[in-house]
């Protein structure tokens, strides 16, 4: 499906204030990875996004010529890292993928192979994802998975979860064009609908 | 297009899991709005995504059973306000459409009409957006939309803009099913990728 691949120039003008303005709408940051033969690819992500509860479906929104993208139709499987606020540095390198190739790299102490799928040790959650179907909508391509398996740091079997008063466990927040976290305090308790 | 919606029990055990881990995933907070006659439909969504920006194309996602979601069809533009900190307690009652029906109320003080949209006067940024495709993804639908006007509230003709130190700017966000906002502080002043 191809939406609204205009051909002629898009209006530069509402694309600018639709920067801007989607600039307002905070994000958490998470990194899409799969493995290339021993090689990790992987990009930051902000677009990471739960469609459906039943079934479970769950997406990530890429460059459509952005290299993991050809990686993950070939292998079916990708993994999504959210990331807490100490990976900030990695979500900037991994944020800027030079004409569209995503940096390959060892695993190292960073990273783990868990399920046959890259893990960003550090992550609050981690989610196993076998691609359902992709959909071209513009300049990017919606990729919609299903996960087959989650964990969060706060599962027993992941690790040991962060110590009182670390701030291992708060995420990294992208708001206005650059990285932050939330304030500690909550204002309710009440999950929204989607 | 129809996404999995199978027949048969989905699998619960992922479905909590996959909700559980969703939750680490900070997101915004917005209103999606239109009018039926004088009254405005409206509910909450952390959804709320830009998909392409050449040519700009955003969306939201909701429940297929939203009252809302059949008046979008019908009137074809509806428009969404990214919520300050400020107006949490109107996301709380916007978040629980009852038995899917999404309360309708007078525009009041809260309101303005803006280009024949619902705005939330408070909204830290508002867009304008026509109906382009409703794909269906498991239990709800995404709504692609294109943006046909973007305000923000750092616009000059939009609203004076906060006073210095006022957490008028400060953007509503939802992380582990409750409402906080971002930290003041900022890591960084770079854009990641989509």
């Amino acid at each position: 499906m191809k939406l609204r691949l205009d051909s002629g120039r898009p209006d530069l003008q509402i694309g600018e204030a639709t920067r801007r303005g989607m600039a307002e709408f905070a994000t958490g940051v998470a990194l899409a990875a799969t493995f290339q033969g021993d090689h990790i690819q992987a990009v930051t992500v902000n677009s990471f996004a739960c469609q459906s509860l039943r079934p479970p479906i769950v997406s990530i929104s890429l460059r459509e010529d952005l290299r993991i993208l050809k990686t993950i139709v070939e292998s079916q499987v990708f993994s999504v890292s959210i990331m807490p606020i100490e990976s900030h540095v990695l979500a900037d390198e991994l944020g800027r993928p030079r004409l569209g190739q995503v940096r390959g790299f060892e695993a190292g102490s960073k990273w783990g192979r868990r399920s046959g799928l890259p893990h960003l040790k550090s992550a609050l959650a981690w989610f196993a994802c076998e691609l359902d179907q992709l959909v071209q909508i513009g300049d990017h391509v919606l990729v919609l998975a299903t996960p087959t398996e989650v964990r969060t740091s706060r599962d027993r079997l992941w690790r040991a979860g962060p110590s009182e008063g670390s701030n291992a466990d708060s995420p990294l927040v992208f708001h206005r064009r650059s990285y932050t976290t939330v304030e500690p305090w909550q204002l309710g308790s009440e999950p929204t609908s989607r």
